[in-house]
């Protein structure tokens, strides 16, 4: 018989905590917004198709075989009709011949990026992630116990070169990553895309060191400046070996409280992920209501409305950035997404310029927080998000966030 | 540079897998059911409040403010109405007083089974499980990289004298589980319910061997024999010392699909299980719509009506197995839940009898599924699920899987 009691002087039972866990940082997107937020990709909320999705949760409850196949529990992989769907879309973007055996449905696609992690990462792994990337997915992969570093970016997304010598470096130390997760289309926090060509050299890299690629891949559909087939195509689309595992999501394109994301990669994959799959399928009932509202293309009229809508969002955040913030500072210029990346003078107290923004009612992500590595280049980062507000709430937040920028020059 | 590329012989990539997902096994809930299932335990699509859920749906979506909730990313914890609502029927059921921190929304329980395993077991823990115990927690717990250690039952559920025993001889060992999983109430696969007395005496072998009891309490609201609180309370409930981690579900009350279940537990454990939580808040779309639903005392109305419905089909899976079922099978009487625990001679093979029960068109789960060790006692076991059927499909299955025991007796 044990005789540690894990019991406190009061007799409160204090858990011995997994390793995963005991190493779990702070609980995420803790705190309140300030009152002009730019700091979390949400969807801007007034977008909604609110009467459409009520009209489908109606056909489908309403229809007898639907209705039970939407509250009954699901294929684990997902809703066969969702699954269809969804391949049948994602083989029209990039004229690919997807199967939906090579589809899971997942909890947003944060769902999916874990279930990648879980998949392959053990503890005591290296995982490679960009510098800057996004803090969601790096705390998914500390949390399955890897180590992160980062490969550098250049002006247009990771600077594959740059990579290779890193890698080298790594392997000279023993270190031998297994997995790389990149977002090389609209890129958060950067909001920058990669070349094709630079995506093909990446694959070759990948094939070099025997890497295993997570391609985030949010953001794809919101492309501002042209049509889609104007794009680079995605990773999955260029790799030929079946290494790249794409995650994407309807969180972005219709609405994230549907939590509804997926994983497309080769059917070996799929089935592994949907092992450690421990809370069922994703939301049956949510899944047969996407199904229902994209019917007839409405989706797709959606998401033309949608890249309008965010167009003039990015348009008005870069105008203010012009008028408001100071010579000193550039930005990215993202062709699609949410997001505008801003660098600083080194000179500007990261700290101080978050507390002194929030007392103008502004706040945004500090760039400090997407890096696993003190960044090479000096400079004080920030990302701000254009898709919430509304225009003119873009215009003020950034004047005023340009006020407090002033004030440090 | 890596010269080991893991590529077949005609190009695909293989991967490495984590160790976790190299162990797991086969797809959970494969293969196609026999057209009298008594496999899974799946609600009756029939008892789903079909029209009530539509008009949910439509009055979330049409509110603005509900609307937004829904749709958008909510609070990890879960959207705080549906926190309250459960808060208060948690606390009604027993007489306590629940506040909302200690609850998280989950993925159905399995999601919060697996957020608790994964908080609380690091890889070559131990993990104790009663002998027989649910399939789909004990993978939960393996794929943890936990080994499973089974304590015995007695006609009441866990032997408690006899578990004392198995941990000394385990401690001896050198063997410290920290982590108990149970079903004292309506037991998946046995259907048996400990008493009081000995949920006590439950708690005070954990804290002498310093366990953490995950509750799973996925049944206890269909109770068939009585008022609620002539139900033993939920260690949740007994404890004193903030040791249990008690798990529910609406699957069995509302509606699987729904995909939303619970932990009640300790903030400080709630905060860490929320904290591995990959998949962002569970659908916050369905959990408007349950708040919805559940407004006015709907849901209890509801539970009333499925318990009536439900204690027929046990009543009905009772009276044939006493007319169909040879004299050497024996048989537990739920008082709730979904089960019925069939033991028959060793002398029938478990093999084959299942393969003439589906080519009588009846299936169930076998009972050597359900352990993790070989069982102390010898027999053929069989887990009857009587909730899904109509009551004359309850009694042809029955009739049919009679047979095809008769044909080994």
């Amino acid at each position: 018989m044990s005789s540690e009691l894990a019991t406190t002087p009061g007799g409160r039972f204090e858990p011995r905590w997994a390793r995963r866990a005991a190493a779990a940082g702070n609980v995420p997107f803790g705190g309140e917004r300030a009152a002009l937020s730019l700091a979390y990709g949400f969807p801007d909320p007034a977008l909604f198709p609110y009467a459409e999705l009520a009209v489908a949760a109606g056909r489908v409850l309403h229809d007898p075989s639907k209705g039970a196949a939407a509250l009954q529990y699901g294929k684990l992989q997902g809703v066969p009709s969702l699954l269809s769907m969804l391949a049948s879309k994602l083989s029209h973007d990039e004229g690919l011949t997807i199967q939906p055996d090579s589809l899971l449905i997942t909890g947003g696609s944060s769902g999916a990026i874990g279930l990648a992690a879980r998949s392959l990462v053990d503890e005591g792994d290296t995982v490679l992630v960009e510098a800057p990337s996004f803090t969601g997915a790096m705390n998914m992969f500390r949390r399955t116990g890897a180590e992160l570093r980062s490969l550098p970016m250049g002006p247009d997304g990771i600077d594959v070169a740059g990579a290779e010598a890193a890698l080298d470096a790594l392997h000279i130390r023993g270190i031998r990553p297994r997995v790389l997760y990149t977002m090389p289309t609209f890129h958060n926090p950067t909001g920058l895309t990669l070349s094709e060509a630079q995506r093909g050299a990446l694959l070759g890299m990948a094939r070099r060191y025997n890497l295993i690629v997570i391609e985030d891949d949010a953001y794809r559909d919101l492309y501002y400046d042209g049509q889609q087939g104007a794009l680079p195509q995605s990773l999955y689309a260029l790799d030929r070996e079946g290494r790249v595992i794409r995650t994407g999501t309807f969180s972005k394109i219709l609405a994230p409280g549907l939590r509804l994301g997926w994983a497309l990669a080769q059917p070996e994959i799929i089935n592994k992920m949907l092992l450690l799959k421990e809370e069922g399928a994703s939301t049956p009932f949510a899944q047969q209501v996407v199904v229902e509202y994209g019917r007839d293309g409405v989706l797709m009229s959606h998401i033309a409305m949608l890249v309008d809508a965010y167009r003039q969002k990015r348009d008005t955040m870069l105008d203010a950035l012009e008028r408001f913030f100071p010579a000193e500072a550039s930005w990215t210029r993202p062709a699609g997404g949410f997001y505008v990346w801003v660098t600083l003078p080194a000179s500007v107290d990261p700290a101080a310029l978050a507390s002194h923004a929030r007392e103008e009612g502004v706040d945004y992500v500090r760039g400090e927080s997407c890096y696993c590595e003190q960044p090479s280049q000096p400079g004080t980062r920030l990302r701000l998000c254009f898709s919430m507000l509304r225009l003119d709430d873009i215009e003020e937040a950034v004047k005023r966030l340009g006020h407090a920028i002033y004030s440090f020059m």
